[in-house]
């Protein structure tokens, strides 16, 4: 076990990104969304994936200097563009967008399409929440997740963002549809670790705990006990806190 | 088995409804609002609910023409009181409400108090996909779901209902938070059934498959297996949807 700091971590991010070519505030953005990504414990999404991003840069596969564009608006509802762009810095760039459209209308709700990984997707909920509105956002993925009852892949374990803001400590439920995310699979194998519940399908149709096995069948199993749990917690206080915040005058009623 | 025809269930609905003051468009609705659910399967929240529903009008706790009033205001956000009215009504007000905000901003949010039980949330669902437009709601319930690793019933099994409008029909997905609704607990009961997996937690806190031992406890499991399987679907449909019908313009994009 290694302790890196996380200023260490995050410097070290930005000073490689410059190197290729990021103006300086997009490094430094990016940088700090990965190193948040693995300071909070998804390491799947931070430091275990970066060399993963440096390479599909290296490749052309993602432009660092394209920035989001507006596709289409009608009023609180737009359709942004990513232009390839970096998958962080694009949904960084649009939820802002749709905390600005929620202050106009009430409610923001921005689509982003052609655009890459946005990574650990945590990290947007935490920014509406830090801004003081809740936020709720979901990417898709490619077809890794069998539908109940089916053998093939066929839906993605799109990950679903809902964050509440509270004075005491905000409220970020972040997960993937499969009760495990493939980066939770991976960490997993990575310590040599078994699941603490069945988590899919072996090759011979079996459940396991095995998290290798599930990546190479690409079967995991669908969401449930804590992630279920969660969804019905954030249910209760999403509705409570529709009461309170979206009308600060009316805190009384 | 007895095999009852719509609309003699709707019509005899109607009938009592109007015994009870229900104004004539409105016993119209609420009779096929609970015959909608009994025909789709949902018996819980129709025929069976009906009884329990007429009861509550009888004690005065439902109020036959209590209408929802607006309450607070912010663009597409909007906060209704439902003065106790019924509520299958007061929901398909709102929802009306919300269509109607989503036509001029995009996206429509409508948050409501002081109502009473929706009945099949599925519904209102249906009814945002008949006027063409996604529709996403749920409700909060009594403390009836322990968290994840908890034994007390803390939060609500609060059903969320997301709704895809297609030509080709379609998709509407209605869930409780847990895997089991108590409606469905109280059906398998009915039918003198076992679950078809393990629903929740026995008297001793061991897992069972018998829908009274789930009851009795109020510890049922929250969601998983076809649940998540479905949500991870309609995440995928909603971001395919958003890119073609929000924009009716701009279809090839």
């Amino acid at each position: 076990m290694l302790r890196v700091p996380y200023d260490e971590l995050s410097e070290t991010f930005q000073r490689i990104l410059l190197k290729l070519q990021f103006q300086s505030n997009r490094a430094q953005l990016c940088a700090r969304l990965f190193a948040d990504a693995s300071r909070d414990g998804v390491a799947s999404h931070g430091l275990n994936r970066f060399p993963q991003f440096v390479r599909m840069i290296q490749k052309g596969l993602i432009l660092v200097d394209a920035e989001p564009a507006l596709v289409a608006s009608f009023g609180a509802l737009e359709r942004w563009d990513g232009n390839s762009g970096p998958g962080n810095l694009n949904a960084h760039a649009c939820m802002d967008r749709a905390i600005a459209l929620s202050r106009k209308h009430g409610v923001g709700c921005v689509a982003l399409a052609n655009t890459n990984h946005w990574m650990r997707g945590g990290n947007y909920g935490w920014q509406a929440a830090d801004a003081g509105v809740i936020g709720v956002c979901w990417t898709n993925t490619h077809p890794n997740l069998p539908p109940w009852g089916a053998s093939d892949p066929r839906v993605g374990n799109n990950p679903l963002i809902i964050a509440v803001p509270r004075p005491q400590g905000h409220v970020v439920l972040d997960m993937a549809m499969s009760q495990f995310s493939y980066g939770a699979l991976a960490s997993h194998r990575l310590r040599g670790e078994q699941l603490p519940v069945e988590g899919g399908f072996d090759s011979a149709g079996r459940l396991t705990k095995d998290p290798a096995a599930i990546e190479a069948t690409r079967r995991p199993l669908p969401i449930g006990y804590w992630k279920g749990s969660g969804l019905a917690l954030l249910l209760d206080m999403l509705r409570s806190r529709a009461r309170i915040q979206a009308f600060p005058g009316l805190h009384r009623l």
